[in-house]
């Protein structure tokens, strides 16, 4: 198979542009994805834009497309669109405006991220409301977990969405994408939920906004009884999806691995996705999240074995 | 032992200030470390400060102290301070200032967080060159891992952090402090290197720069050959030590668990640093950080029985 590369593994390691785009190249990897956790979209405009320059010059020097620009740890901290706070709601909107800017200079035709977080649906006060027996979950399969209003929280960031697509298109952009995530807080976390919201958004938006599928994510337990398998959430969500990342895992937890060691992705579940034709023309992306101790020569190790035996898929 | 709390356990789950303290004075918790994951430095400044101010109401509302404003995760991710490229280094320092005049606008009186991160000791050319034959190495206990000169990055961060305590001084701050990491591209990552960081800065800065130990990080392998063992390291750098982090680990890794499940940290090891001389007067706050997939109700049993287990060493 192709396989692209996103530059998780590079946080806290290794930040030098010609290094970096010089590596990529000697994997034979030619797709890349960007990521914010190597130039923040808060830094000084002339700054961000010169560094950001620096990345997509030096990838593009050796022939390799950096496809799609995506949010990374950093930005993930925050609730962003979900959050319930209208303040810091217009502090998602500012920073991913200013993440638009950024990959409009970088020549970037895409840019990715999940959608933030939602106050937790067993918040602190609930535990005691839980504990003394009052009945804190919405009805119906859509609003699992209950008490925060997804339904709600939804049609606002459908129409946040709708604002951003407007201003990315302006900047010249081709493409947004929404990465469903299993963390009940997020929004889409189910593969209905993530149709639904696609559904809304469709032909609203001044540029298409599409999903990017995570394997781990996808084979974490469910929380609506679906399947945790690709070919379902391929076939759900039929037409939407652009991109895929592929990292191995348990199907616990959103691990992250890289593919030397064990886990439950087995080159026969990848052939059952790659052959399946709802994946047809859809680039996949490994993403492989060391742990910052790992030391660096063991990250570049993980790495090149990784890719290598994913291209001999 | 009196047991602080770090809010790294809210990422992702709760961002009310109101419902957040009330959690944290029922579990019987007086002092807390703000973090940066739940208001971000880079943001509006009207908003920022406005949200930052709510928690700090909040909390003082019910006679919690928030001691220090501590960097998080989003933070994490930039090479700040300790790039080798001057324009990141500066974003690094607009970035800590921005920290700096939050923290004053919610009154808290010291500032604490990691300094940075170098380039990988294992540059992805040096890999190559490593098999190649070609010696990378720096000679010396103190230059471990070689290749990147720790001691002329150590002296710009002493420099850095000279400036940054005058800034900090003119809004109020008495104290700052920097966290040493089991990170080999950090600065510090050894009680040899956090005393000559310390001794480098003692009495050159406006207010003291000292040291957070965390628990975990000192009981990870040693870079240096040096105990990782809490005793040594107090020892190592007595008279800088401000506070400490707490967590459950397994000595391989920065695992950040909480006390409920099996991990090294006995409580016999914690009597044994808490009986220490040079551990007298230091606060220690649990910092518990549960993967994003955790359901939140196990998130609050784990920080409930961690709190309580540590409170009846």
């Amino acid at each position: 198979m192709e396989v692209g590369l996103c530059l998780s593994f590079c946080n806290k390691r290794w930040k030098n542009p010609q290094a970096l785009a010089e590596f990529v190249s000697s994997l034979g990897v030619r797709l890349v994805q960007f990521s914010w956790d190597l130039v923040d979209p808060w830094w000084k405009e002339e700054i961000r834009d010169e560094l950001a320059k620096e990345y997509a010059n030096a990838f593009r020097q050796r022939q390799i497309e950096i496809t799609v620009s995506f949010s990374g740890m950093a930005a993930y901290a925050y609730s962003s669109l979900l959050s319930e706070d209208e303040r810091v709601r217009k502090m998602g909107m500012t920073y991913l405006k200013r993440a638009i800017d950024m990959t409009a200079i970088m020549g970037i035709p895409a840019l990715g991220t999940p959608a933030g977080c939602m106050e937790s649906l067993e918040g602190l006060q609930n535990i005691g409301r839980k504990k003394a027996g009052i009945e804190v979950q919405d009805a119906g399969k859509e609003n699992h977990g209950g008490y925060v209003k997804r339904g709600e929280v939804r049609k606002r960031l459908v129409d946040d969405l709708i604002l951003l697509s407007r201003y990315a298109a302006q900047k010249g952009l081709k493409q947004l994408y929404l990465e469903p995530t299993p963390v009940q807080t997020e929004i889409p976390c189910t593969a209905l939920e993530a149709k639904i919201l696609m559904e809304q958004l469709s032909g609203k938006t001044q540029i298409p906004v599409g999903l990017v599928l995570d394997w781990g994510h996808v084979l974490c337990p469910s929380f609506n009884e679906e399947p945790a398998d690709m070919n379902y959430w391929l076939s759900a969500c039929k037409g939407y999806v652009g991109a895929c990342h592929i990292q191995q895992c348990d199907g616990k937890m959103d691990r992250h691995w890289g593919f030397t060691g064990q886990g439950i992705v087995t080159p026969e579940m990848i052939r059952g996705v790659l052959g399946n034709p709802d994946a047809s023309g859809i680039a996949h992306y490994l993403e492989y999240c060391p742990a910052f101790e790992t030391p660096g020569e063991e990250v570049v190790k993980e790495i090149r074995n990784s890719v290598k035996y994913l291209q001999l898929i």
